[in-house]
């Protein structure tokens, strides 16, 4: 069945399509008594935005956040607090091709064969838009989790990694890529505008660290705080793979080279490497949460595609609609949202059998 | 808080320590009527049990399984289903050095912080031994599916990969790796040999594939077929990384190389290219659904490793008890199971929902 | 912590003050291909609404819902269906002695000892406001279990009760009252014009009646039928009681005298009894499932009732606002569409176990 | 489906048939560092145990409980705990009749129409057996609340109730009743001694009083404390009712009648009532919590009634076998036990959203 709820305490639901009227969030289980207004939630629904510079798709939305309840007198009541975002450029006649025949490698064909038959403009429920509202549910829980910083980054599109040495988290603001590497986010640039002009799209991978993580978060063993994090983040459209610190890498590597030895430190041990990415056994080490996250190329591509129509016959499709030509781009503010929304749901899951 | 419970409407919870009395599980939703005794079971826990060659852990445990309660004249009686396997070869002295000091990279400090306090003996409830609980349940899951058959393989130890031009499904039972490359089967003897003389540890890459999925299961938004097998894997001991499909392969597609396109099949669809893993939207589309998880390789080393103890000073730690040396070779066992059990659990999401 | 969502598979979150903006609720899990449009809703708020006569609450709402995802071209989509009414007669300045003493008997001080502070207007979320939102989300549950047909009525209003050798179902839509026997109906219109002129209130009992619910539906221990149902209503503001079948009749009974004998019919067991108000084990019996729901009077009296500030002094206080003399009457409604939302999750329980 | 877990945090999921090898529950979520040992437990099993006296069933259970998991040196290590309890005294051969006939009352017919087919043998899973793994995990749940009493008390049997003015919580434990006016209790062995000569059986009704609960535990608005209390309750083999406070008495009364003013006290309100049982708008106010439940007699009873075969044939049946003249009796230490379970989920939800 549907299933629209993420966490354990701390849980949002999120409803909307892609073009219907509005979509939204409640977020029920937020401690009371936290400053919220929106402008707490706005600037990360604009950083995630459609339409703000020619590399991302042209719809144009507001994306204007609303409080509808739960706050009071510029304070969380510790109610379910409801946010809607109102849709306000949808276009339902660029996707009248869509009705009739599947686009491979968006949810057309599934959709339909699970529940009969969708709402096929703009891909409805599996839209991206969809991500809005955890954007929006993961500004309230940051706000649950002052002591942690969360910091994502684009450090590949393509073929065309950022070179690390040259990693400066001042950057990642400062381009319409997240890079942190200036010299990177140039090229991207240019390769993004080939890809966009060439009808075509592109993967990309995309990291994301928590720093302030207090050692002790994590419920294992099946809602351990890796295993809760990668749930997370493969729920996000056209995620493929997630990993936590080294990931695959660990898997290549032997126990000594894996090691993360600890040494006493002021304020608990110090670790001389993190390997591991912030977590032992499903409870977090105190060092930085460390996560990766794969996107693969939207398969909105002008390229004529084999498909199949609704009824089964054979056809073919180019994607003429609006786009982004890489989805994994606009990707980092929802990875941040979801380390948030995870680690603020573990913060009040550890304090509940903890204390 | 803790939380040992896993699955929506197929649920299962497992308890047990690595040297208590026994560990084991309740699976709960089960579906009634479904032919169900200990032989069902048993095999899959064989696959996986400890100590029958030189190449795991020399701990011997029978791990046999005994049925409690949900079983009535070999039948399924749709309430739930006790599963109890007895600790046989649990040996507290060998553990003693390890209530004093913390094994980096085990999740012996990070429980002591989170709980005050642990049970140090063979990593208590963070052992690898809770498996054995899963692949129980994983067993029943595996009834609830039977039109699913589900293959999972190591595709490399360390930097020691398969060669997939050599990949033969019939041999993975056919060596103590689950390697389906007979050739690559005869080095990793050797490397494990060695890995093993040494005190040293490997890293793992295992691959599971389930067909027969029908397309339509799956429960978007954030219970996508996807982002449950996520969690599932990422659950497991010692997983770092999981991938759908392509995995990070994909990010470093474009949208052409990608494409998974669709003819018109007897049966539904026809897909002349699984780069998705089977899954679209988080639904699956028919064709076989395909994992990946990387297995870091096991802190237990005898390399003396830099530590702290329990009360804050410097020490080192080497690990000298039984452990295996590449434990991700045990883990196809593991990951198989919990693909099992994620789509049993699927199926009867489905079936509440589309009827 | 909050906790605003009821159901195990179809689940509704609901969210909204008395005096906020608007009030709502998401409706996840729902099958999808039901017809549903506002329509379908209206009529179910337009009989709870407050303000139609003299013998409710005089704030007037519209109740007017919207529909704002999850159905597209006329049906349920099977993605979450967000319904949203706006709140169109809050009047703040009625409820300012309320924002420094505490109300006995209402939510006042506990939800100042549970959050520190809370939305003193009109109750906030502790309104009975809520119920809108049930009653809505209970009419799309009424379409997923079209075989049942659910009737709930008054059947005491303080001291008066009314006589079932008069029970006239026909009779509950005809006066104010739900009110099932025409004779008590116009004795009622009396006694709460009395209770209303002193500024006092009444409680009430209120039953419900499920017909066409088959045998099979329950889901034993912990989600039993009548343990859901039990849930359900004591959720609902104002109650204090509630009884499946004879209730604590049955607890004064012999097992001779509370038996329910069966007789072999054409459609399954015919019984002649139906002490047990439809449910054995915690499972439908196929018999009308039968629970009543007591009322208490509302606290909003005009007589003075000792107290104290939210600083902890000695007051008094006299509820002035607009409040209706007996709630347990526009509880109806409520408690048939708890009634709907129990029996739709079950049915679906069921599907997802026992196909 | 089967649905066999309770609580939100602390939650607890039992197992085990009337007549299998054993059975048992896993508390999960329970706080670490708390001492526990079967002593702890093994009491509150003892109070609930068959075949102490004439007065209950003479199937004759050690109950002797066995911790399998989640204790470490004597305390709570903070992961899942594993309690079991074999079965002893099972005569399978005394149940042969009831595997062709539905024993009305009982859950043998919705069983057999839910599942298709049942375990037979003493009722299976819908015996009252069930509710010795519930006072098992209600013992840790006391352990959880040290801050609170829990005394529960028959208060009638069938239509011979107690004279609150005799009431003596020291008598309690002094009888074969949990009455609390022993002159009832004496009048009562004689009531019993009847019915179980005569083969009939009685209802009866429970109270249960929590004192020493602090204000602001329940969390609004669908897990709120009271609605919590009444699945509880209602989850209890042969409970047909349940109220909070004056419950249904309170439907009779007007407001004034109802009110429980507060005056300011030493430590928080002071109230001169409890007309609400401890419980406003779902949030404990810190009054005594009161609950009320009303057991069904069994339906065991030795003269024949009316039923059908499996096969749907008319036919008579009479009970012959061991049984409760009056199972309200025995659930006395059940209620306490679901109240205690409720009470530590509560206070540990509270804990999570509110620190």
């Amino acid at each position: 069945m549907s299933w629209n709820t993420f966490g354990r305490v701390f849980r949002f639901t999120t409803w909307g399509e892609s073009h219907g009227p509005a979509l939204g969030v409640v977020v029920d289980g937020c401690p009371p008594g936290i400053e919220l207004c929106e402008q707490h939630i706005q600037p990360f629904l604009d950083a995630r935005k459609p339409g703000k510079n020619r590399f991302t798709t042209q719809r144009r939305e507001a994306d204007e956040v609303r409080i509808l309840s739960g706050v009071f007198e510029g304070r969380t009541t510790g109610t379910p607090i409801s946010l809607m975002i109102e849709n306000t450029d949808q276009r339902s006649k660029d996707y009248s091709e869509v009705a009739k025949a599947y686009r491979p490698g968006h949810a057309d064909y599934t959709y339909d064969a699970k529940y009969g038959f969708r709402d096929y403009r703009g891909g409805g429920r599996s839209s991206a838009r969809e991500t809005a509202a955890r954007v929006a549910a993961g500004a309230i829980a940051r706000l649950v989790i002052p002591e942690v910083t969360i910091t994502g980054w684009a450090e590949a599109i393509g073929e065309h990694p950022i070179d690390y040495s040259r990693f400066d988290a001042g950057q990642i603001r400062e381009n319409p890529f997240f890079c942190p590497d200036a010299q990177a986010a140039a090229h991207w640039e240019s390769v993004i505008d080939e890809t966009r002009k060439a009808g075509s799209s592109l993967g990309a991978s995309v990291a994301c660290e928590a720093t302030g993580v207090p050692a002790g978060w994590g419920a294992p063993v099946y809602a351990k705080l890796d295993s809760e994090l990668a749930a997370a983040m493969v729920s996000i459209n056209a995620v493929k793979g997630v990993e936590i610190g080294d990931g695959f890498a660990a898997a290549r590597l032997s126990g000594e080279g894996n090691a993360d030895p600890m040494r006493p430190g002021e304020d608990g041990p110090e670790f001389s490497a993190n390997h591991a990415g912030g977590i032992a056994g499903g409870i977090s080490t105190g060092q930085p949460v460390v996560t990766r996250v794969a996107f693969k190329p939207t398969s909105s591509i002008l390229t004529p595609v084999e498909t199949i129509t609704s009824s089964g016959e054979a056809t073919e499709i180019r994607t003429k609609g609006r786009h982004d030509p890489c989805v994994g781009i606009r990707g980092v503010p929802v990875v941040e949202a979801m380390m948030a929304l995870v680690l603020a749901d573990q913060k009040l899951l550890h304090r509940a059998q903890c204390g």
